[in-house]
C-alpha cells in the first residue's frame, strides 16, 4: 500500500482504537519516529499505547482489518533502526505494559511485561536477593521488550549468557490479534516448537511479546574489579583472551580503546587513570564467597601482568563503568558516526580490532573499538570528528562494508546484540545465503502474510 | 496419500536414490520401525543412509518429488515415538553422518554431524581437556541429532543447561532439499531469526540438522558424589530442593525411588546400600579446585542431614550411576510400562511425586519416580509388574491423563526432555491453547506444506 493510502486510513484506525478504549496519540509524534540509531526517522500516523494484552490484540486486529503497518516500540534505545515506523504507519508503544507481574522467589523466575525498564527489574529482583543477570549501558531506559526483540547481550553475557538464555516462556500477540503462550516456569521443556525462541531476536516482525518468564539467579554478594592499561589495543585484546581462558570466570571483561574513553571523559569532565595508554581492560569477578572472589581477582591480575599489562589497579569501579557507559552517548554528540556491533569467534577478536584500524586508515577515517572483549563482541564505531572531514561521506559506507566482510570471513556475525533492523538488513546476504534468508521469509509470511508487522526490518527486500 | 499408494512409489524412490549413489536398504527393515518407546512400530518402505549433507538433500528432494513421507532417525533411543516411520514410508537414517568435523579448542566449539554418538563426542572433547556437558543414560547409543531433535536434557542440565543451551548454530536441510545455515562459533548473535532454535526440539518435523556447532566448556577435573537415604520419597524431594537452593551448584541431583533402584539392582545383580530406605538422593558437585569442590560436597552433606537424610555417605559413584542408568532398561523388561517425563516449577516437584502415587493408588497401579530432582524434571513410570494385573489395561490411560493434568495445573510441561512424538502429541492441548498449536502448525506448513517430513509427530491431527 502506498503512503497516502496509509495516511488516509489513519483516522478510521484512531476511531476504532479509541472505541475500544485504547489510548491513542495523534499529535507531537516525533519522539516515536526515531530510536538511538543515527540518521533514521519517520513520522508515524498514530501511536497506540495499550495497557493490556487484550488491548495489544485489539491494536493488531485493527491493523490487520485496515491493512495498516504497525511497529512495536519499547524504550526507543535500539541501535539498528528496528523501531522506526513505516511512513504514516502505526506505532504500538509498549511502555504502559510495565508491570512486573510476579517475582517468584521460590522457583526463581520473574514474569514481566515488555514495558518494564531493565533497571526496575534489577531493583525488584535485588529486593528478593535475586538477580536478572542481563545488564547494559541503557539499563535506565531500555525495556525488557526491546531486550527480547533484539536478543540483547550486554556486559555480563560472558558469565551469564544473553537475553535468550534467560527466557523460559512468553505470551505474545500475533498479527491479527491471536494470543499465544509457550514455555513457562520450568528449566526443561520439549513440548512442541520453541516459539519463544523464534520470537526472541525477531525485532517485532513476527509477533508482540506481552509477557516473558525469565529465569533469575541468586544475587552474588561480592564483586571485585581491576583496571589495566596497555600500550596497544591488540595487546589488550590478547590479554582479555588470556583472562577469559584461565578459568577465573569473569562477569565482565571490557576492552576500552583510550580514544573512546577520552570522548566519554571529555563529556563527563572526569578522568580515568593512565591517560597515555592505548587501551584499557576492565575485569570484574563476582561470587558468593569473598575470599574466593578476591582470589579470582588476584589470579586475573597475575594473568594481566603476564600478558602485557603495564599496571594493574584495583579499579575505581563506579568511575570506570561511568566512563565505559558514557562512550555511546559521547559518540552521539559527534558530527557523525556509525556503529557496528559484530561478534566473532573469540580468538579472532584481536585480529578484528587490528583490521578495523587498517580499514579506517585505508579510507582516511577514524575508528574506536570498545566493548565485550571476552565474548568477541566488539563495538566498532567509525566516527566523524569534524564536519569538514570530507572523506566521511565518500568512504564510510565502503569502510563498514569492508569491515563486515572481515567479520564474516572470521566466521562472525554482523550483529552480536543490536539486531539488523533497517540498519544492517541489506548486509545480511554477506552472512547468510539466499536459501537461509528465504527460509526466514517463509516464517514471516506464515504469521504475517500481509507483511504489516514492523515492515522492512530484518529481511532484505526481494 | 494412502498407504498402498506410498508402497507403490517406493521402488521408484529406491531407483532414484541409488541413481544418486545413496545407500538404500529395502530388506530387514524391522529395526528401523521402532525406537525405545513401548508399543510403537511401523515397517518402513525403505531406509536411506546418506553420508553427506548433499545426500540428505537428495533424499528430501526425492521425497518431495514423489510425495513420500520421510522420517529422520538418529540412534533410535527416543522415548516419545518420534522416530516411528509412516507405514511403508522412508526412513532417513543419519548414523553415517557421524564425523566430528572439528573440535576448535581455541574457541571452545565442536562442529559435529548428527550421527555422532554422544559418548564419542564426550571422549573427543576430553582429549582436548574440554567437555560437552550434556549427558544421559543412553550416551553409548544416542546420537547428537536426536539430542537436538528432542532438546534433550539429562542429568547435568541442572548446572550446564539442556541441549538448546549448548547450540550456537546449525546446517540443516529443509523439505525439498534446500540447505540452510544459521549461527556459528560466536557466543552472541542477533542476525535474523534464530532458525537453529526453532529446529532444536522440532523432532525432525521442520528440517534435518546435518551439522551443529556446540559450545564446549573446560573439563572440570574434580567430581565428588554423595548418596543419602530417606524414609519417604517426599522427604527426599524436599531435601533435593534444599540442596538446589543452597548455592552449592550441584552438577547432578538425582532422586531414585527405592523400588525403581530395586528393579535395576535385580537386573544388574548388584546392590546399593540402604535397601530399606524409601528413596535415595544422589548429589554430585564438580569443580576446578579440589578443596573447594570438597567444601561444596561437605556443605551439601550438611544440608542433607538437616533435611531428613537418615545417613550421608561418600557415594560409590560408579555403582550408583550404574544402577541409576539401568532403571530405564529394567523397566523395559517388565510386562508393560508407560513413562512420563514431565517437568514442573521446581518447588512443586515434591508435591508432584506425591500426586503421582496418589493417582496410582486410585487406579490400582504401581508407579516409580526417579530422575532430575533439582530441575523439577521427574521420570514417572507407571508399571505393570505382572501380566495378570488386569487394572492395567483398564486404567493406565486415565492415570497418565490425570497425572498430566496435575503437571499442567502446577504450571509444568508434559515433556521436559523426551519430546511429544506420537506418544504425547494428543496430550498437547492439555498444556497449550488452540491458538498456540495453530501458530506451530502455520510454521510447519510454511516449511513443509505437503506434510511429508516426519508426519504425525508433535502436532495433534486437525
Amino acid at each position: 500500500m502506498n503512503v497516502s493510502e496509509i495516511a488516509r486510513r489513519i483516522p478510521e484506525a484512531v476511531e476504532r482504537l479509541r472505541g475500544e478504549g485504547i489510548d491513542v496519540l495523534v499529535e507531537d509524534l516525533e519522539a516515536y519516529g526515531r530510536d538511538e540509531t543515527e540518521d533514521y526517522f519517520e513520522t508515524p500516523g498514530l501511536v497506540a499505547r495499550p495497557r493490556s494484552t487484550a488491548e495489544v490484540a485489539a491494536v493488531l486486529r485493527t491493523a490487520d482489518a485496515l491493512d495498516l503497518p504497525v511497529t512495536p516500540r519499547g524504550g526507543g534505545t535500539g541501535k539498528a533502526a528496528a523501531a522506526i515506523p513505516a511512513p504514516h504507519g502505526m506505532v504500538l508503544a509498549l511502555g504502559r505494559l510495565n508491570r512486573i507481574r510476579e517475582i517468584d522467589a521460590q522457583n526463581r523466575f520473574a514474569v514481566v511485561e515488555p514495558g518494564v525498564v531493565l533497571q526496575d527489574l534489577h531493583e525488584a529482583c535485588a529486593e528478593h536477593g535475586l538477580c536478572y543477570p542481563v545488564d547494559m549501558s541503557s539499563r535506565g531506559s531500555c525495556m525488557i521488550g526491546g531486550n527480547l526483540a533484539t536478543n540483547a547481550g550486554g556486559e555480563r553475557a560472558i558469565k551469564y549468557g544473553v537475553t535468550r538464555d534467560q527466557v523460559r516462556g512468553v505470551e505474545a500477540v500475533l498479527m491479527g490479534g491471536s494470543v499465544i503462550r509457550t514455555g513457562g516456569k520450568t528449566s526443561k521443556n520439549s513440548a512442541g516448537y520453541a516459539l519463544h525462541h523464534l520470537l526472541v531476536g525477531s525485532e517485532g516482525t513476527l509477533g508482540v511479546i506481552t509477557e516473558a518468564t525469565l529465569r533469575l539467579l541468586t544475587l552474588p554478594p561480592y564483586r571485585k574489579a581491576l583496571l589495566a592499561p596497555f600500550e596497544s589495543l591488540e595487546r589488550a585484546a590478547d590479554a582479555a583472551l588470556a583472562v577469559e581462558a584461565a578459568g577465573v570466570d569473569p562477569s565482565a571483561l571490557e576492552l576500552i580503546e583510550r580514544s573512546a574513553a577520552a570522548l566519554a571523559e571529555d563529556m563527563l569532565n572526569e578522568r580515568l587513570p593512565h591517560a597515555d595508554a592505548a587501551a584499557l581492560l576492565l575485569v570484574e569477578v563476582e561470587g558468593f564467597h569473598e575470599g574466593r572472589t578476591e582470589e579470582n581477582r588476584d589470579r586475573a591480575a597475575e594473568i594481566l601482568l603476564h600478558n602485557g599489562a603495564e599496571d594493574v589497579m584495583v579499579a575505581p569501579r563506579e568511575r570506570v563503568w561511568r566512563v565505559r557507559h558514557a562512550i555511546a552517548e559521547a559518540v552521539k554528540q559527534l558530527p557523525a558516526y556509525t556503529s557496528v556491533d559484530a561478534c566473532v569467534p573469540r580468538r579472532s577478536m584481536p585480529q578484528l580490532v587490528h583490521e578495523a584500524h587498517k580499514i579506517a586508515v585505508q579510507y582516511g577515517l577514524e575508528v574506536i573499538c570498545f566493548g565485550h572483549a571476552g565474548d568477541g563482541n566488539i563495538h566498532t564505531d567509525f566516527i566523524r570528528r569534524r564536519h569538514e572531514d570530507d572523506s566521511w561521506d565518500r568512504n564510510v559506507k565502503s569502510a563498514v562494508r569492508d569491515y563486515l566482510r572481515v567479520v564474516v570471513a572470521f566466521g562472525g556475525t554482523i550483529t552480536g546484540e543490536h539486531g539488523l533492523g533497517l540498519l544492517r538488513r541489506d548486509d545480511l546476504p554477506l552472512q547468510l545465503d539466499a536459501s537461509t534468508i528465504e527460509a526466514m521469509r517463509a516464517l514471516k509470511n506464515a504469521w504475517d502474510p500481509k507483511g504489516l508487522l514492523n515492515p522492512g526490518k530484518i529481511l532484505p527486500p526481494l
